[in-house]
C-alpha cells in the first residue's frame, strides 16, 4: 500500500469511527418504579432542552381523576422524567426524547413534610429513589412556591 | 349613573367577558381505554404545534420491554394522544398540553391489515376506536411507509 492509499485508508476509518461514537445509542438506563405509572402530563422545557413526561403513582392518578388535588392526598408521588430533546431522524419536525435525562420526585406526606408544603423532593438514582436532604429540598421548594394555590404542583392532569 | 360611568362599566363588563371566555378550559374530553395505558414514548411536533403522548396497550408494552418489536406482535395497539401545545401560564419556558387535538391508533394483525404492513390505522371518537376505511388507511400507510425497516413505526419506546 503506498503512502497516500494508506492516508485515505486513516481518515476514512477515523471518520467512520467518529460517526459510529456520534450515532452510537447511550446507554439504555435503568428506570425506577415510575415505568409503571399512568400518565398525568407532558411538558417541553425549552430553556433547558428538555423533554418530560409526568407520571403519577396509584394515589396520585386516582386523586387526578376524582379531581382531588387541592391538595393532593398523602401518599402521591408525581415523577417527572426527562430526556434531552433530538430530532427525529426520518421527521425533522418531530422533537422526540433523545438521551436520559434523569427522573425527579415529589412525594405527598403532610407531616413529614410540613416544612415544605406536605411535599418530599427526591429523584431516582438508577431504580433507587432518594430524597433530598433539607437544603436541596428547599431550593426545589422554592421555585415550587408560586404554585401555593395549586398546591405547588405545576403540572395540570390532561389525561384523566 | 351618569352615562360616562355606565359606559365604563359595560366596556368594563365586556373586557371581563372576553378574559374569561378566553380563560374557560375547553370542554373536558371524553378518553378511550388508552388512559390506562403506558408510555412508549414522547413527541412535540413543531410543524403541527401539538404535543403527543405515544403509548401502549399490553401486548405492546411487554413487547417494547422485551425489545421485540421487529415486527411488532399481532394484538400491539400503539395509541398516539395528542395536545395543542400551549404556554404554561406560571412558566413561560414550559410547552404543555392545551386543547385536546383527539388520538390515533396502529392496531397489528399481520392478517386482517396485510395490505397496510400489517397495521391497522384507525382514530378514537370519545372512548370509542374506530377504525379507517381503506381509502383513509391508504393515506395513513403512505406517511409509515418510509420506515418499512421499523415495521412501520415511527416512535422509539424510551420507558422501556
Ligand atoms: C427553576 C425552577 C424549578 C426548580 C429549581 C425545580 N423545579 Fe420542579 N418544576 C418546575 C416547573 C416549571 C415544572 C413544570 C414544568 C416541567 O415539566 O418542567 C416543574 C415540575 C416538577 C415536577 C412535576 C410536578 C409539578 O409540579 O408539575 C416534579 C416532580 C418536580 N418539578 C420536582 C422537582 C425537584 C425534585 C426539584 C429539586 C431537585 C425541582 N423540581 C426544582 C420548576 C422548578
Ligand atoms: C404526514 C405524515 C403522516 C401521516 C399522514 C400520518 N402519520 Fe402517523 N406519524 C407520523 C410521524 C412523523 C409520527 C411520529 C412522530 C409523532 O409523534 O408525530 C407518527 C406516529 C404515529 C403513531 C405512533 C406510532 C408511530 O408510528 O410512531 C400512530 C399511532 C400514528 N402515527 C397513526 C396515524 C394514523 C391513524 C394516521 C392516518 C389517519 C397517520 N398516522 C398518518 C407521520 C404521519
Amino acid at each position: 500500500m503506498n503512502k497516500i492509499s494508506t492516508a485515505v485508508l486513516l481518515l476514512a476509518t477515523a471518520a467512520f469511527a467518529t460517526a459510529s461514537r456520534a450515532e452510537a445509542p447511550a446507554a439504555k438506563p435503568v428506570h425506577g418504579e415510575y415505568k409503571d405509572w399512568l400518565t398525568l402530563s407532558i411538558s417541553h422545557r425549552l430553556e433547558k432542552q428538555l423533554m418530560r413526561t409526568i407520571l403519577g403513582n396509584e394515589v396520585a392518578i386516582k386523586a387526578a381523576r376524582a379531581g382531588n388535588t387541592k391538595p393532593w392526598p398523602d401518599g402521591s408521588i408525581i415523577a417527572k422524567v426527562g430526556w434531552k430533546e433530538k430530532t427525529h431522524p426520518n421527521w425533522p419536525q418531530a422533537v422526540v426524547p433523545g438521551e436520559f435525562a434523569g427522573a425527579e420526585a415529589m412525594i405527598k406526606d403532610s407531616k413529614k413534610y410540613a416544612e415544605t408544603g406536605g411535599w418530599g423532593f427526591g429523584h431516582w438514582e438508577g431504580n433507587k429513589l432518594v430524597m433530598n436532604d433539607k437544603e436541596k429540598s428547599a431550593t426545589c421548594f422554592a421555585c415550587h412556591a408560586p404554585m401555593k394555590d395549586n398546591d405547588y404542583v405545576y403540572t395540570a392532569p390532561v389525561l384523566q
